[in-house]
């Protein structure tokens, strides 16, 4: 008997209906005659409902008493969800983070999983029960408080989980048939893929795919937890995220030279203009950027103009951090030594992913090629061994995105699909 | 400095103004030198709400289940009020009923509480903190799992709470002005009460006052612990309970001879007709009821008619449970031995309750008298040593308990109430 893992995000459980669909699938999967381990998000919008309550109570609210708001949502999906499977006739137990044995570092709002200890499951599960955990929270190791995980955390909770009880798979259930080559809503023609290794879907999720958050698959990563992104509307196969490639029928799926294309335009671009190009100025900008717990993604340095020995330093952070990072460069423009700062939010930013671009070495031509035939310009570019991105306006990037896509036979009628090893995918 | 316990219902929190209004009042109590434990119900309608998804979701929602889908509503307004006060500048945290060391028996639903070990409040107090616990919830002893206390269990939080802290007083905040010497909605002339003893609280309570349920009356009573019941809505003192009268200004408050006038209408009354009269009768269709798992509230059995030897046994119940009750009666027949049945849930009860009717012998027949001016007819009468009750036609209730308010100068302008020695009630 195999010990499944299955998370069910808020749109899945959006009303007692969801619930109760819900609840056939998980039923089904324990006829089949597996132990199953249920992770669920709170219902629909009711986290935005607590939140916007809190927000009209106090305009900076604690740390502590946030997160003991926003757990009641899950409190309320995982009761109703055990209650919706015992009334087909099967137990269930539902348990909070705490009672599920999910301990986290003292970090309200994003905490970390420090250590999982389901002795309270693993009982369950041995006396017969389907348990229904509360995603997204946990409690601290120190205080005993209750913590929340931060944004895609139940899919966290649903891997550690599977970690912690030797799980075969953790299935993550959404409103989506799985991960696919591009965001549908811009590219058509994106397909499914079937499986992916996790390398690849790490940087596709710190490119800005939104299926599975990076922290996640990192977490499966680490203790070698295979992923299932499945739609709870359909029965059909999603997307396996794994260290080795799935058998499919007799074959096993051929690892991709190219997984997907990503896109992101959360981002802005600040430039640093005219600073002296002498060790320790890119580093008195960052110590800066730094200080005021800003997080950056890209960064780029031109080559300097030799005639004057100064050089122009750009990196992107996203918009919603924009204000701050200004403010901080501005109060160390003396220390720092700079002409001036150029904020630009207009940008987007398109990825292309995959493991075989270590071994192709045509790839990036291609890419480039592809957005220049599109007469998409290039601002920045920034590579790491299975990923290249570029940033761009964000008015080219749905355009620039179907270009790359359809140039690499990523769409799912071409033929070209075949050439760059994509059967199957 | 004094600790203060303060219960604030559903009403008083029902939304983001309520629970800033409430804040400054808590807020108000820290400041004027005490330490302050707040009990605080879930908001509003939520556990309504919350009832009705169950019901949505299944029939027959099983109990560790749904006790874990209500807790939720006081996690809310806990996390919101804490959040609230901490905006006004004071220090505050929230404990759940488990947090807060209420700890329970396992009866899901309506847990009775076993012990409180209020570790955690006692540091958050003794570190500055106004500590806001979730009423209407524990943790069970046995298999740690989350119960609720039943209908009223926040008020029990709170008395059991201050007990357990020893406080100088239970504050409890709702959206009346206190104790009334009858319902206001039915009798317009009612009078707050100042003071009223645990016993005649108790009396009213079990009579169908609902302001207080007796369970919490009880729990003060037995760990003497003054219950100020009083309005959130204003500054007013409300009602005062406990086993000594209050001083009020010079004076001492004196026992009334009368305290008030209940009513309750959500009885029914079922006649066992054609006993035969002899031992055994009435505990084997009592038993037959017991069983069943049915309470009763009166008991009354007509002499029996010497010629026939048979008697008629009458007993009145919760309408809910009529029909239970009739089935375990009907299944009983044979073993019972009587003629047939008679259901009326047409019924109401008016009940006279004051310590004072031991030594005043007047109370009894003035009763009647004011029942019969006011052309209302007796179906039943049962008594205690500090309470007369009689059943009536539900129809007559209104009029029945504005007739015994008046002749008992209980109505707030009438100059009797000098008579009756209630001088500040």
């Amino acid at each position: 008997m195999g010990l499944v893992v299955q998370k069910y995000g808020g749109s899945s459980v959006a009303d007692a209906e969801g619930i109760k669909r819900v609840a056939k699938r998980i039923v089904e999967a324990k006829k089949n005659g597996n132990q199953v381990v249920v992770v669920v998000s709170a219902m629909g919008d009711t986290t935005d409902e607590l939140i916007d309550l809190a927000e009209q109570v106090s305009p900076m609210p604690a740390g502590r008493e946030f997160d003991m708001l926003l757990t009641a949502g899950e409190r309320i999906s995982m009761a109703l969800l055990a209650m919706a499977i015992k009334n087909l006739g099967h137990e269930a137990q539902s348990f909070t983070g705490s009672q599920a044995g999910v301990i986290t570092d003292s970090v309200h709002n994003k905490a970390r999983i420090i250590d999982v200890t389901p002795g309270r499951i693993r009982t369950a599960l041995d006396e017969g029960n389907i348990a229904i955990v509360a995603g997204f929270q946990g409690v601290s190791q120190d205080k005993k408080d209750i913590t929340t995980l931060g944004r895609g955390g139940s899919d966290t909770t649903a891997v550690a989980l599977a970690a912690a009880l030797d799980a075969e798979v953790c299935e993550i259930y959404t409103d989506v048939d799985g991960v696919f080559t591009a965001d549908p809503r811009v590219v058509k023609k994106a397909r499914k893929i079937d499986w992916i290794s996790f390398e690849d879907m790490l940087e596709l999720a710190a490119s800005g795919s939104k299926v599975l958050l990076h922290r996640c698959v990192e977490y499966a990563r680490r203790y070698n937890i295979p992923i299932h992104v499945r739609s709870s509307f359909s029965g059909l196969q999603g997307t396996w995220v794994s260290s080795d490639p799935i058998e499919q029928g007799e074959q096993q799926v051929e690892q991709a030279i190219i997984s997907g294309v990503a896109h992101d335009t959360s981002e802005a671009k600040i430039t640093v203009v005219g600073v002296p190009d002498k060790p320790g100025e890119a580093a008195s900008i960052f110590r800066a950027i730094a200080d005021a717990e800003i997080n950056i993604d890209m960064v780029v340095q031109n080559v300097s103009a030799a005639a004057t020995g100064l050089t122009d330093i750009s990196f992107t952070l996203p918009k919603t951090e924009g204000r701050k990072a200004i403010d901080a460069l501005e109060r160390g423009k003396t220390a720092i030594g700079y002409d001036s700062l150029r904020y630009d939010d207009q940008i987007g930013k398109i990825s292309l992913v995959g493991a075989g671009m270590k071994t192709n070495p045509g790839v990036t031509a291609s890419f480039f090629e592809a957005l220049s035939d599109a007469g998409v310009n290039i601002e920045l570019i920034s590579t790491s061994e299975i990923r290249i991105s570029v940033v761009t306006r964000a008015d080219d990037v749905p355009e620039a995105v179907r270009a790359v896509h359809s140039a690499f036979g990523l769409d799912s009628e071409s033929d070209e699909a075949v050439v760059y090893g994509g059967t199957g995918r």
